[in-house]
């Protein structure tokens, strides 16, 4: 499937609302447990979503787009949510989550951006060369990823319970740390 | 996390929504795609989340509750939505979906289930004996393990747009067919 802006704003304009529907008002034993030590739990990721959403996605791509001679991304936090996070509840992050993608959309719509901006690069501090497009590409897979991951991190919980099902049900062994 | 009705069926009721948030409205190009030959499209796992309302979680739990001398499950058709779905919208399967389940957990509540009939016991074709207990804790994580599958087929729509990035995220390399 070839990137294209009006389906990457698609899945990017749902994904809040996905993820309010999915863990808004679950009690929190859904919310708080992890996949095994060093993971996140639904919680994190919705942290680490909001984190993305300040300092990561739209931030990058104005970078890019300036063409300045220092075109270098800033290195992502991937662990910024511990503390951001700190104090709030799963609604609070869902908010801040929803108004501050809505506003990003907004920017990112208003740079009616053409096949010429796509192509523009920056320098990823570890991947070398990105162009735009790819930024973008990677804004609606991280997205994407971060679904499936919650999902699997609360279908874990169940792993012992499902019994004997557990070979026919992948998403309980699949991903998070070794073992 | 030991199974409780309660956060089972937290869960359960959900999804519908969670499924509608992500799906209903999306170009149909994020609807129609697998992730390689004989893997299920987003479309696919709806229409399979709809036979299994239908044909499996609540008929099954009947013939474990029924006690009586043959407990044996039916098999479950993993591929029933082919024929199921067909020329259906993924706006109808959702409506579909939600309705289903709705009714269902409103059969599921009106069991008013205790511990006793949890630790009942039915004949799973493959698996062999099997309780309620395990039955219901096997629909919250195949639920989950569906929405992580749908996020993830669209996420690997996107495998080749995201380049360099694609080793950092790992849900475009997961699951689905071998290589």
């Amino acid at each position: 499937m070839t990137f294209d802006l009006d389906d990457a704003i698609a899945v990017l304009h749902r994904t809040p609302a996905t993820l309010r529907a999915l863990l808004d008002g679950l009690p929190d034993t859904w919310i708080h447990r992890h996949e095994g030590p060093d993971t996140f739990t639904a919680f994190d990721n919705v942290g680490h979503l909001v984190h993305g959403e300040r300092a990561d996605w739209i931030p990058r791509a104005r970078i890019i787009l300036a063409q300045r001679e220092d075109r270098r991304l800033a290195p992502y936090d991937r662990f910024a949510q511990v503390h951001e996070s700190a104090g709030k509840s799963i609604t609070q992050l869902l908010d801040e989550f929803a108004a501050l993608r809505a506003g990003n959309l907004v920017t990112l719509r208003g740079w009616r951006l053409t096949a010429r901006e796509f192509a523009l690069e920056g320098e990823h501090p570890a991947l070398g060369r990105v162009t735009l497009r790819q930024l973008l590409a990677t804004w609606v897979a991280h997205d994407l990823g971060h679904v499936a991951q919650i999902a699997r991190v609360m279908a874990k919980q169940y792993r012992d319970e499902v019994g004997p099902w557990q070979e026919y049900l992948p998403v309980l062994t699949r991903g998070g740390p070794p073992g």
